[in-house]
């Protein structure tokens, strides 16, 4: 029995569904245009621990204790963790997970994580081989630009196409339930890479993935873009969603007004961030808060995640190479289709 | 229907089936114990490339490539490549994936990334959610080497509990076939830490993970230590698998003679790595040579393979943090059990 459409898309025929969702986001995202939407947030970005690395591994391992909490299922009955970040090593996730001590399979996706995890939970769940799993991601904006750009103590002035990691985290109990949100199917992404070398410029690195994966899903499931209430890209930011709605309309799909991308939505206007947010945490968040919560009051019934994450490292840009991109998409429904 | 055993047991109720299997090493490696069971030997580990780096991404480009054509099977019937590396934000994985065009799923485990890959490939085989697999994982000594510890230029002294990273990639091919060794279940791993610091002693923080991920896995399974034929761990070297040996005899379990290591193995002593070998490739090397191919000669018949990782990151060490350690174990059979 094959649980597959196409060529790259998985239909969970058990219908996986979203027990519980938390997210917790640093100050600036709390100002920002979802800050009543999140579950948490800090009032400093340190959140109480001696550096940035270990306050994004802190602030992962609350929205997966909360997540659970919320859940209402005992820990060890979360029979396993996919977690990943944008630390060398996921070491945000792997510290949160020996906290946590749940069985745990660590992933790197870069800023696709969120998706990548939720794939991995619902082939688990849908498979019989976890009666729960926790899928969950995080960004730290201090973290995330020491390690790929500059000190932060060096004050650098940021190019107008950059975008503002996110400091955020969110988690996804995944289990089986007769109610709540249903992981509907899941188009695995593969790398595309457009020769974009700016480590400044990620939406345009990542839009020709988002478009690849979005273009795979739609050929392998039949859907058409009206199929869904809302389209969502991960972080492509302001420049990266332009490209991809050229680039959809170049290959004849019109993305209209069911499509946003959380990277243009999470801040405001006057928050400078130029292109908008970024990180895994970006999606992270507002799927687990705004978007799950919506889905709940029935007032978006049919949604599709697509994650997008730019796959270089800081090596790999020093070293001349162009920056290999990935989406994954996972679709979402509620009360039927 | 619950494919569980226990606590952190899959069992795989399709038997998903080795498919092929292919292995690539450096030259140091091939003059090692296991060279003539290597598929290639490299002459020159920078196998043509102007970096290490780009190097461990080709060798690990050309482990998959060979195991699909050995398989048989259309590159485009492999639903998913799930690989990862110790390289930041696993690149050489992504480039190889780039290059591949495979639907792909990056993981980290460090260097339990064998049976991580192996996990995940086996899950989504069984599911249904995938027709073939690829799972694949590799490391370069000289790029792993100037990442974690020094410049190879600085021609620091190694101290005697270190081990040496293994340059060497290993690829498997899951599917279903009446045919050939069978995945027949998969025991995930919690993060254990047992607050050692030393970056150059691997194997004392890797063996108690392996500890508790055997442990569990007997109790999961019910199963005796006798019930295999090969119980081997990926690269706790030779003072790690002491630890372990020592571990498992205070938890009432006598590892005999049917116990033993990768890292331990794939060196001769007159090549000075002191403990061993390291690194994804390690096991990865040997599973996909030697032991694949005993247990098609019916040699061995029934074998649990566990890969330890230590998932700790140069930053982590720095700011002081010990290393937490993750061991995965997939057990195999063939011609029944």
């Amino acid at each position: 029995m094959l649980n597959r459409l196409g060529k790259q898309t998985i239909v969970f025929k058990n219908k996986p569904r979203v027990i519980s969702h938390y997210s917790v986001v640093g100050p600036k995202e709390g100002n920002g245009n979802f800050g009543k939407f999140f579950h948490k947030i800090l009032k400093d970005d340190l959140f109480g621990e001696k550096s940035y690395e270990a306050a994004e591994s802190k602030m992962l391992m609350l929205a997966i204790t909360e997540a659970i909490k919320v859940s209402g299922i005992p820990t060890d009955e979360i029979d396993a963790l996919f977690a990943g970040d944008l630390m060398n090593q996921i070491t945000s996730s792997s510290f949160a997970a020996r906290s946590l001590k749940l069985p745990y399979l660590g992933l790197f996706g870069a800023c696709s994580t969120m998706a990548e995890s939720l794939i991995m939970g619902a082939c688990h769940v849908d498979g019989g081989f976890a009666r729960y799993a926790a899928c969950a991601t995080g960004s730290h904006f201090s973290s995330a630009e020491k390690q790929f750009r500059y000190p932060l103590e060096l004050g650098t002035q940021r190019p107008p196409c950059s975008q503002w990691t996110v400091t955020g985290t969110g988690c996804t109990i995944l289990g089986n339930a007769d109610m709540g949100i249903t992981v509907d199917s899941a188009t695995i992404g593969k790398v595309v890479d457009w020769n974009i070398t700016d480590a400044n410029n990620m939406g345009a690195a990542m839009a020709p993935a988002a478009a690849d994966t979005l273009k795979a899903h739609l050929e392998d499931t039949g859907r058409k873009l009206a199929d869904y209430d809302l389209i969502l890209t991960g972080d492509l930011g302001k420049l990266g969603s332009e490209i991809l709605i050229d680039l959809m309309e170049y290959n004849g799909y019109h993305l209209g007004t069911n499509y946003n991308d959380c990277g243009q939505m999470i801040f405001s206007n006057t928050q400078k961030t130029f292109m908008g947010g970024s990180g895994c945490g970006c999606g992270a968040s507002i799927l687990n808060s705004y978007v799950f919560d919506r889905m709940e009051e029935h007032k978006l019934n049919n949604v599709l995640f697509i994650a997008t994450g730019a796959l270089m490292s800081s090596l790999s840009s020093q070293q001349g190479n162009s920056i290999p991109s990935i989406a994954h998409a996972v679709s979402f429904n509620i009360g039927g289709k």
